[in-house]
């Protein structure tokens, strides 16, 4: 059996005998997908790291004959509001996807969506059910919600424009690279500005009129500026902190403009299932930026560290 | 027609003729209370200030020889997301209650609750709503839901305390004045910590196992204390910010606690209706910290200017 395992010294390719687990099914993979997870992990720059483990959130292959895909989420039934106590997240501490073959709890095990590719289920799981919770669950995104997404490139921000594009809203992106809004304006995107420029967000309120939806993934200084586009009564999903703390954040906008901010990562079983009927439904595609062999893991994760990626990072496992 | 006038030159006592207006119904005041908004107005620290203008937000008394209470809340009939963009609040632009006789739009002259005093009716509006709209509609408060108030003393505190009393929570507070909070505790509420002490948040973490609904008025560095004793899927409800912007908050509790941060102000035609309903069914007194003549306006503004108050500053008006 093939995995790519976090050791203290760093991270390998390793074949071991395959020992299965009764309790549990038997998964053979085709294909994972890369999260900043599991980049966070690899740095040493996660909560609970231990070792050694097989890394990996998300992933498709085949059960029992059938094609299927992984919830990454585990012991989150139902509960709208929050995880478990004894919530984790497939890839750590127990072992993940980047594998041959692992087992599962039977409940994570679905049936692959038909219309997606392996390589396309295995990009889905992880970001699909964040986008989902936090567009639906968490913001009660309608179609007459005019969006803002913050980044897009990455797997939540793409999915989630998608999802929103998919119920005919107004969708809006920001990003540092010009490049990317182009890339998101052909997949229907109405426009977008580069944060990197002077006062973007005095100009993105003044050619969007403000917003009803923003996902945010960064947090930090920026975050004010969201605010200043947020229309009264908008909701602020908030699934990432890449930028680091919120500094001066004013109440006073916050209360007079009836904003909410609403934090949320991953979501329950119920959600996963929502989302993959939701998929299948608007027959929506994750967007892949690029495939690996698990022995280019080194690539893999550059590409990610990079940040230049525009969707998912998948490696090929068979 | 005795009113209270804020004119450039400040605050002065007036007697001038009363010309009542069609379009309006007529009603005479016996009570009338003051908020911080009129305290800000005074102090120049508001939007769109005008001279002349009655100041007075909160007001009881009669109409049409029945006992009533006038909703602050103008043009707001049942958004439940956001003030309409022609939202006013009685009191400023538009003359307000601190005067013997005032004409209101009819669809603000409400039945008084027949429990209370006209002192205690004067006492309810603005600060009934606002707790009514962030406890119920913003936060969803249940009566399982453990409840932390900042700021006890102030009219919403303490009657956002008494609402989530009434429907059986559990309630602690936090204030800067010991005596406060033995005066909450002989209301009802369970426990209290003084925020003027160091750590207060560990020890009020420590005895109260965290909190699931949190109601604000304050910001500033004190608010990331209070995500700190937030319980995973809190509802952090925020409707003031005596203590200015909030510094250094951190987007990855907010997101792996699954907070939700929600501005609230004031609140609908509805939601006034179902407030009085409420405080109706459950017999519920505003607290009154002490009453004014109008005459004494000047020692009534210094109290609050002072917050040395514990429940509403009333004037008599007849």
């Amino acid at each position: 059996m093939k995995s790519l395992i976090l050791k203290e010294s760093g991270l390998h390719i390793e074949n071991k005998p395959f020992i299965p687990n009764s309790a549990t099914k038997i998964m053979e993979f085709s294909n994972a997908s890369i999260n900043h997870r599991d980049l966070w992990i690899v740095k040493g720059q996660y909560a609970g790291i231990k070792f050694p483990v097989i890394l990996g959130s998300d992933g498709a292959g085949k059960c029992d004959g059938e094609e299927v895909i992984l919830n990454p989420s585990v012991n989150w039934i139902s509960d709208p509001n929050t995880q478990p106590k004894n919530y984790e997240i497939i890839g750590l501490p127990n072992d993940g996807t980047f594998t041959e073959v692992g087992c599962f709890n039977p409940v994570l095990i679905n049936p692959k969506p038909g219309h997606l590719s392996m390589a396309e289920a295995a990009a889905l799981p992880l970001a699909g059910l964040t986008a989902y919770r936090l567009l639906f669950s968490r913001c009660k995104l309608t179609q007459y919600d005019k969006v803002l997404i913050v980044g897009i490139g990455g797997g939540v921000a793409l999915l989630a424009a998608q999802f929103a594009l998919a119920i005919g809203c107004e969708v809006w992106v920001i990003s540092g690279e010009d490049e990317k809004i182009e890339k998101a304006k052909a997949m229907g995107v109405k426009d977008g500005v580069n944060y990197k420029s002077d006062n973007w967000h005095k100009d993105l309120l003044l050619k969007s009129g403000g917003f009803d939806v923003i996902i945010d993934s960064a947090g930090g200084r920026q975050f004010t500026q969201l605010a200043s586009v947020a229309n009264a009564g908008a909701r602020i999903g908030i699934y990432g902190g890449t930028l680091g703390k919120i500094p001066e954040l004013s109440p006073q906008i916050i209360f007079w403009k009836q904003i909410s901010i609403l934090g949320s990562t991953m979501g329950n079983h119920q959600e996963f299932k929502e989302m993959l009927s939701f998929v299948n439904t608007y027959k929506i595609k994750p967007v892949i930026d690029s495939i690996y062999s698990l022995e280019d893991f080194k690539s893999a994760f550059e590409r990610m560290d990079q940040g230049k990626q525009f969707g998912k990072i998948v490696f090929e496992i068979i």
